[in-house]
């Protein structure tokens, strides 16, 4: 029985010529990832367990992304135990106030993550990298430490489901749509501790921030890691960004897959996720009149540069609705530069919104646009749990940025084509 | 005996052809300013009093500024118990995200205050706008209300002191100098409920935005309120902005000061105040080596393009050290919009910093840059008190945009002459 892209990797890593799911294995780790909220835990473990150094200065990033520039003491403490470990430890992927982006948008810009590579964070995110062929999933802060200290970790090997994706995609579809149609068809558990790996002629009309997107939510579904095929899409994001080598895997013809779906790109709506899960999701024909209090149009999931393209494309020469607040939070330094030398930014504020310094913000409720009772946000990050963006009685309706751009607009959930 | 500016324009609020010192008066007011900490409270107010309509729509103003884009719930609903207010009360000055800056920045900027007018404001710096000759001073939230409510408040008339100041300032000394060094010489108490009136041949090597800075710091110094002389600087600023009438006023000869304060501009240094009070000043050849972990350039003190601009040009072409987070915080979204198009964004990301929304922000140990134990800011705020920015056991140090960026340059506090 063959392999699927994501057991290849493993294999390779874990100096096996074939693995199949469910088998425990211990891999090498060529990152190991942390951020402000998750690596003070992992600094403790680290300390507890009696370890002195990382096991490869280049191969540990930590990036103070959640609640910086810090919203209170605690936040600050947290970012300052992260800073003390990363200067004793010399660690060379730290990134701060100044150089920090959204960990999820930073690693792959700085050419950190790679084909083949195996990358664990201490972040369910992280399973964001799959967007360039890596093998890259959340752990805990314990995992992260043992990481850190040994360059490895344990792994069950995954079962894998195959999306075959086929036909072009509509004017106003993106990665986030594709996503949002695959979980809500799929259902929040629907690949739990399963690989989904995405491929088909369809691959060729996504790019790389589409895919970014894509592998970033499947954590949404339960799945252990999201993967795309490298293809010439990728190899060019990879040339600008990655000098050293790197394999490419591709599945084997008799790799085993629990499940095989082909959607059809061209079928695609713009889809929605309403409250509280991200499989809630409906066609923006079927969402009906919902009107909101704040639009957020950032986070790893969708904050990259041809999100905000996308965004100002619908922004341009209108105005948000009255009373929406309308929060653009580009997710790097590099990107916030990007846009704003491409004129979005006087776009966004001719329109009436703000723009944040970057930050995962109000995605988890960490700041930046935390929500009162009874209000309602859309927002183009990827979870709408109860609470998330703040108040438990609070809602948060999951679109793409082009949606996100067009309900504030309307003031209401809506297509761009309603504009 | 003749009136000071102060008393002139108290005097014709209250309907009086003369007052004096002590006296207890009723005036009428031209503009009743809360944001989103206080107001909550004086909404409370006004409707537990029973009140219903504000007593002008156009003369109250409600700036969202200090915990915005909202950090937590709280501050949520606190946000959203000042819209509604607003939307019931049809309160034409209110100011939400996207639209809103820096109170103390913003209503200048809209031409919302002007020469001879009455101004309260549910906040500690509303003295600001004495820099355009108006009478302006902080109140609690119930004085708030009643302003809202009855368009009047009560006064006891201030004694004044006069500062009579002369000579022409040297290249990196600006009007956050200017007061800084008066607060030290006189002490935190040194004005006490009084009138600051500044007055002499030095006014015309001083900006608007100087102006400002210097009238929003009379509270440190006591100061029931600072107010500046009206002439060409002001008329020039006053016309692109304010188009209805006012009344310019000017002391008379016989007014009484209980002191006059000569200063020659061109004696002075750079001042820095050292914790925990913005009395403790020290010229810059005095600092000693002081490390320092975050910079902060903004605030109702000094976040206006001026400030941005000589930041700017301190950082240009340089870097700021290793882990000294440095932070901009244009003050409104105007600013925002002339600091990007002048290129300065550029200029700060060069140099490593970031470029916040407009908010209060750490000034006030908000959000966007709190400090953990033992650390040190320099920031071209307004107070120093002991855990302002975050942890008691933090220090903060006031001073103008370019000290604070050649510190964060060097790391340590530092002139621009030493760059």
């Amino acid at each position: 029985m063959g392999m699927t892209m994501t057991q290849k990797i493993l294999a390779a890593h874990a100096g096996l010529d074939n693995v199949k799911a469910g088998q425990l294995i211990r891999a090498k780790l060529d990152m190991v990832l942390g951020n402000d909220v998750t690596t003070p835990v992992a600094i403790k473990e680290f300390k507890a367990a009696g370890f002195e150094k990382v096991f490869d200065k280049d191969k540990v990033s930590i990036v103070l992304d959640h609640f910086t520039p810090n919203k209170d003491i605690k936040s600050a403490e947290h970012c300052k135990m992260c800073r003390e470990f990363a200067v004793e430890r010399d660690v060379t992927n730290f990134y701060d106030v100044g150089e920090m982006g959204v960990e999820h948008a930073l690693l792959p810009e700085k050419g950190l993550v790679a084909p083949g590579e195996v990358i664990i964070g201490a972040d369910s995110h992280t399973c964001t990298y799959g967007a360039v062929g890596a093998f890259s999933t959340g752990v805990g802060s314990t995992d992260m430490a043992a990481g850190m200290a040994t360059g490895e970790a344990w792994f069950k090997v995954p079962a894998a489901l195959k999306f075959n994706l086929t036909g072009k995609p509509g004017k106003w579809i993106s990665g986030k749509d594709v996503i949002l149609h695959i979980i809500g068809m799929i259902g929040v558990d629907g690949a739990l501790y399963k690989s989904m790996e995405f491929t088909g002629d369809g691959l060729k009309y996504l790019s790389i921030d589409d895919r970014l997107t894509m592998a970033n939510m499947a954590i949404e579904a339960g799945g252990k890691n999201g993967i795309f095929e490298v293809d010439d899409i990728t190899e060019a994001y990879l040339k600008e960004r990655v000098s050293r080598e790197y394999t490419v895997y591709t599945a084997d013809e008799d790799a085993e897959y629990e499940k095989v779906y082909d959607i059809d790109l061209s079928e695609l709506k713009p889809t929605v996720a309403f409250p509280h899960l991200p499989e809630n999701t409906k066609t923006i024909d079927q969402v009906g009149e919902v009107k909101i209090d704040q639009c957020v149009i950032g986070s790893c999931t969708n904050g990259r540069l041809e999100d905000l393209e996308k965004a100002a494309e619908v922004f341009k020469g209108r105005h948000v609705a009255k009373n929406v607040r309308t929060i653009i939070i580009p997710a790097t330094q590099k990107i916030y530069r990007e846009a704003m030398n491409e004129g979005l930014f006087d776009i966004f504020m001719d329109a009436g919104c703000v723009i944040s310094t970057p930050t995962c913000g109000p995605c988890l409720g960490g700041h930046m646009g935390i929500l009162a009772e009874g209000e309602r946000a859309i927002s183009t990050s990827n979870r709408n749990f109860v609470g998330r963006m703040g108040h438990p009685k609070s809602e948060v309706y999951l679109s793409s940025p082009v949606v996100a751009a067009a309900s504030a607009i309307k003031g209401y959930i809506c297509s761009p084509d309603e504009l």
